[in-house]
C-alpha cells in the first residue's frame, strides 16, 4: 500500500507526546482521526481503518473493545505490557491484525536486522557498543543497546554516555588488526517513531489477521 | 580450515609493499615461503600449497606456469589485468582454484554485502557517501566508493576529501526525517589486505577447482 | 548574573518558531513575558528587563520604540537586516545595550573562537569542512560553514550533504601524515538557539550601553 | 627555522621502532645521521646539530656525555624517566637546550591546548571522553585520556574501548540541551610522533639553552 494513501485513524493516548507526534506526522499525509481517546476525553465519529495505541496498559481493555467493535486492526506501542496483556493481544490477533513493538524506529530495526544477518561475519573481529543519551535518561545501558547486543548473539562491552540533550545514538564498532567497521544510528527526534508507526499502520490495514512485530512490517516493506 | 594451520606459500612479487606485508603477517602464523619470485629474484625450494601473486600483469605467464607445475591453487591481487589476462586466469581455473580480487580487505567486502542486501530497506531514505584519503591519492571518487555505490543500485552523491595521511575511510550515510544510519569503514594499514589474502589462501587450498572472487571467500567463511 | 535569575521579558515575534522556542525554554527558569508582540497581537503589561526580537526587519521601528519607551536593552536575532537597519541599531546602542547576532548557538560560536585562535596551529595540515543538513535546506554551503572557513583565514574545500532530517552538522577535519583532528558541531534542535538567547539576555541586562555581538556574550561568560 | 633545512642528527636508540621511524621520516628531508647509538652499536662520524634520544633511562648518562662533548641540544622522548633522571636533564639544560616530552604528536598537543584554553567555555555543558585503542594495550584509561581530562580541570567520565588494531583515537564530547561539540584526535601511525620530533629538533637547534616541553615547541611554531 502506497504511503500516500490517506488513513482514517483511531488514536488511543492522543494527548501524550507520541500521540501528538503521530497526529502531526500523519496529518501531513491527509490522514484523519475519527476516534481519539485519552484520559477523560473521547472523540468518536467514524469507523477507523486502524487503531493506534500509545497509552498505558490500563487502557488495553478499552482499546481491544474498540478493535472488536469496528473490526479494526491494531498498532500498539504501549510500554510495560505484562504477560497477561500480551496474551490478550494474541487473543485479539485471532480476529484482526495486531502489530506490537517497543521500538517503531525504522532505522534501528534495520540495524538490528543487519547485525543479525552479518554478525557472524565479524566473529573474528573485536566488538564494542557505545551509546549516548541525554542526561535525563536513567537506565544504562539503554534497552536498545541490549537489543542490539542480543541480535549479535555474542558478548560485547557496552559504554554508556549520558550528556546534554542527545536524543539517542548507538554505534557498534568492529575492528580487527587492519580495519574498523562502524554501524551507527542516530535518532533525531520523536519523528523517527511516528514514521515507523505509519508504516506499521499501512501494513496492518492490509495484513491478514495475526500477531506481528515491527520486523514483519520492515520485511514486508521491501518485498513489495 | 582453521586460520591457525601453517601454510607453505608461493609469493610472486615478494619484494613489493604488499609482498612484504603478506610475508610479515603470514609469518606470525608460522607459514613458510617455499617459492619467492620478484624481478631478478627466484627462491624455489618446495611445492607451495598455494601461490599468491601481488605483482604485475607481465608476470602472469610465469605465475600460471608455476601453478601448473605444482598443481597449486592461486590467489591473485595484481591490479590492471586486462580481458586477455582474465581469460587466461579463467582457463587456469579449469585445473586449480583461482581467487581473483582487486580488494582483499575483509571489512570493505562485508560492507558491500550489507549494502547489497539492505540497500532496498533505505529506498525511501536520502543517501550520500563520504570518502577520505591521503593527499597523494589522485583519483576521486575512489574506486571503492564507486563499488559501494554500485552495490546499492542507486545514484548517490559522493564527496571526496583528500587530506594528510588518512589511509582510507568510507562512510555511507542514510537519513529520513527522524533518523540517521551511518555505515563506515576505516582501513588502518596495508595489514587489512594481508588478513584477507590469508583467508583467501586458506579458502583456495581446499576449494574445488574454479574461478572465485573474494565474495566466495567471505561467504564460505561464515558457513563453516 | 546567574542563569537562575528570573527575567521579565519583552518578545517581538512571539508567535514565530523561535519566539515559541524562546518562551518554552525561558519559562523553565520562571521568566515572565510582560510584553509580547506579533502581527496583529499585542500584550503589554509591564516594563521588560530586556526585549528580544526574532521577527523581521519591518518590525524594527516598533521594537526600537519599545526599547526607548522602557529603557530596555535589546537582543535581536532577526535575519535579513540591511545597512540602514544596522545603522539604526547602532544608533539605539548609544542609549541601551544591543546584542545583535545571526547565530545564537553557544557551541557554534565556541567552535568559531577555537578556529580563530588555533587555526594557525594547523597551517601545515590539510583541511576540509563537511556540513550535513536536511533535504529542505536550499543554500550550499551553509552560511555557518562559510563563517567557520572565514574564521580560519584560509581556503578549505567544503563538502555539503543534504539528507533527511539532519538539523545541522559541521565538521572541520585537519590531517597531516600522521594524525587527524576533527572538530564537529551538531545542532540537536532549535533549543540550541534559545539557550544562547537567554545567555545574551542576561548579558544585555547588566551590560553598559553599546553594540555587542554574541562573541562579547561568550567571552563575558567565562570571565565571571 | 624552515622545516626544509637539512639536519645533521644524533640518534640514541637508532634500532628501536621510534628510532627507525625517525630515520625514515627525517631522511625524506635530506637529514643525515652522523651519530647513531644502540645497544652494542656505535656510529660516530661528525658533530650533530641536535641529538635525539628515544631509548631508555639507562642510556641517559651516555646521552648527556655526547651532548656536552658536541655542545649539541637534546630532544628526548625516552619514557619512564624518574626524578633523578629529570634532575640530570635540567642540569644539562644549563648548557644546552633540552626538549623533553612523553608525547611528541603535534595534534594531541594542539588538542590539549584547545581544552586548556576553552574548557571553561563548556563549564555548563556535560562532558565525556571516549578513547579507543588496539587490543594489545594494557592500561585503561590511556595516559593521553587522563592528560586531556586534566587539561580541562574538571572530572569527566572516560570510556575505554580495546578493539582490533586501532592505533589511538580520543574523542572529547560536550553536550548541552541543544548542541553537541566533539573534538577528536586519531593517530594514524608512529609517523605522528616523528613529525613532532623533527619540529622539536628544529626548535632545539635555535633555542637558547633551557628546559623545554613540547608545548614550547608548539607555541613557538605559530609565532614565527
Amino acid at each position: 500500500m502506497s504511503e500516500n494513501v490517506s488513513i482514517r485513524c483511531g488514536l488511543i493516548g492522543c494527548m501524550g507526546k507520541m500521540g501528538q507526534e503521530i497526529r502531526g506526522y500523519f496529518t501531513t499525509f491527509g490522514d484523519r482521526f475519527v476516534l481519539e481517546i485519552d484520559k477523560g476525553f473521547i472523540n468518536e465519529s467514524d469507523r477507523p481503518d486502524v487503531i493506534i495505541d500509545f497509552s498505558n496498559p490500563a487502557a488495553l481493555d478499552s482499546t481491544i473493545e474498540f478493535c472488536k467493535k469496528y473490526d479494526s486492526p491494531l498498532v500498539i506501542g504501549t510500554t510495560g505490557l505484562n504477560e497477561e496483556n500480551l496474551a490478550r493481544l494474541k487473543d485479539l490477533s485471532k480476529s484482526v491484525a495486531v502489530v506490537q513493538s517497543y521500538n517503531f524506529a525504522d532505522g534501528i530495526n534495520i540495524v538490528r536486522e543487519i547485525l543479525e544477518m552479518f554478525g557472524r561475519y565479524f566473529d573474528n573481529w573485536d566488538g564494542a557498543i557505545v551509546e549516548i543519551h541525554h542526561n535525563q535518561k536513567k537506565d544504562a545501558p539503554s534497552g536498545t543497546a541490549i537489543m542490539l547486543k542480543n541480535s549479535l548473539g555474542r558478548e560485547l562491552p557496552i559504554s554508556s554516555l549520558r550528556v546534554g540533550g542527545v536524543f539517542g545514538e548507538h554505534t557498534i564498532i568492529f575492528s580487527n588488526a587492519g580495519e574498523v567497521v562502524r554501524i551507527s544510528h542516530t535518532a533525531l527526534s520523536r519523528r523517527a517513531f511516528a514514521i515507523g508507526v505509519r508504516k506499521a499502520a499501512l501494513f496492518a490495514i492490509q495484513a491478514e489477521k495475526g500477531f506481528y512485530s515491527y520486523r514483519d512490517v520492515l520485511r514486508n516493506s521491501v518485498n513489495h
